[in-house]
């Protein structure tokens, strides 16, 4: 490691990392004017197509690892399907070893099941009748058929606080990389069920939610997702979607991000940093008075 | 403002935040068993679309002030355009007192200058003819017509640390939210030539380097961009279209980053943090050697 600077994870035997999503690479150190050249570890960016049939969902920049669970939860999130049985196949394209073959997930969706007519993407807020505006996504939401999370769990604040330090202790990638966002999925009692890291936020969240969804574990009535970075509109979108009823995140949420969970009774946690967070939405979630 | 761990800023007079760029909210702050109840500042998130004629080059969330900026910085990153001459107009929508129509940038190019032939956008790495694959995303920069920074510029590692310092201190809008991406540009001196915050760090970029486009300073062969969050692969990109000789990132660097940085000799500095930094690309431009 050349950056002692960098933060480090402590037993990171949650989700070992892959060859591919580790590169190390000959850098140099610049320490108050001394100079040292070192070898360092990075975390990996490549690009993946998902593919449903014959249609391209586009082109995302991703750390590679849980492929499958990428798209899935792309899948989910986008509003292509709504459960696993919907998705008759999801792989690897043919196993070659021209390294483009390994950055493309195929989909079979099952029968009976139409990419055109369920497909809630970016483009589709744009054509909103009403103009864009964050009522328009808001409004778009609704008509994917979000609901507010059927859940009755409710949530300890002291158990909510430990899990950032378990996301944090688990993190394979970012322990040796210092690059990557991660999202993790607990329960109520804090055991955490699911970890994914990525470059991408969003990409972490979809790979935890397409866990899940492989998993048959959706809707998530009971889990708590939590992310490294910011809570943002998409966030909150996808938290939803996956009929999660608590999102913390370690840093602040957006505007909108706090109007759409307000308008869905998602429980809305940030700044969730040692034994302190700010709640935004939902508080009735949270065991507030059971706390000292 | 209810969260006393959230970071502040020093002197906050480089940018003023705009009356839509924060918003404010009831909030319920927990602090190891004590509850408060507050008024707390948002970062703002609001989608954009971008039209250039009757095309829509999509849609884009992002924190609202500097729209122009933000679209101008887009059209040069994505190819569109590469001089200020080839935008006739660029303009909100209608000035409307309808929401919607405050989230819309309008561009007419110049008479000569052609949408669709310039544009290189994700959708055009997608279609690479080997596949998807970083190569191909390498590729399809250098098929962009992106060049080396032409740039004969030093940068002092001093000069460089203190970069962050100023970055922090004049970010208007994260001192009152703690939500939001900064990116500077500065020239090797040090003397900050513009700062932008958003709630995506690539808007954050988008909208410096718009500015500089608008204020016809393309190419920026004299300037260091600083950026708050990752260096990944699209921050590459954009810094090699406006031909900065050298980027910094207060975290890392991702793989493909590093390996487009080195094959068109950007200089790229990950982890700069206090008098520390570590340099992955092009170290020839910083005066290693002069520091004491």
């Amino acid at each position: 490691m050349a950056t002692a600077s960098k933060s480090r994870g402590g037993t990171a035997d949650r989700m070992m990392p892959t060859a591919r999503s580790i590169s190390s690479s000959q850098v140099v150190e610049w320490d108050n004017g001394a100079l040292r050249r070192a070898d360092d570890y990075l975390a990996a960016e490549e690009p993946l197509e998902i593919r449903v049939g014959r249609h391209s969902l586009g082109v995302t920049m991703r750390t590679p690892g849980h492929d499958q669970e990428l798209a899935a939860g792309l899948l989910l999130t986008q509003g292509v399907v709504t459960q696993r049985s919907q998705i008759a196949e999801i792989r690897e394209a043919a196993q070659s070893k021209r390294p483009a073959q390994r950055n493309r997930i195929e989909v079979k969706l099952a029968s009976g099941v139409r990419l055109e007519s369920r497909l809630v993407a970016r483009r589709g807020y744009a054509s909103s009748a009403c103009g864009v505006c964050g009522r328009s996504f808001l409004d778009a939401v609704r008509l994917q058929g979000i609901r507010p999370p059927n859940a009755t769990v409710k949530f300890d604040p002291e158990i909510l606080c430990a899990m950032t330090d378990t996301l944090r202790g688990s993190q394979a990638v970012f322990s040796r990389t210092g690059g990557l966002h991660a999202a993790g999925l607990f329960d109520a009692q804090g055991n955490l069920l699911a970890l994914r890291e990525d470059i991408g936020r969003h990409n972490a969240v979809d790979k935890v939610v397409g866990w899940a969804l492989l998993e048959e574990r959706i809707p998530l009535s009971g889990a708590a997702l939590v992310v490294s970075g910011r809570g943002g509109f998409e966030i909150v979108q996808k938290a939803l979607v996956a009929g999660i009823p608590l999102l913390a995140s370690v840093s602040a949420p957006s505007s909108l991000a706090v109007q759409l969970a307000r308008e869905l009774h998602l429980t809305l946690v940030g700044f969730l940093r040692g034994k302190r967070f700010v709640v935004y939405s939902g508080e009735d979630r949270l065991l507030l008075s059971a706390a000292r």
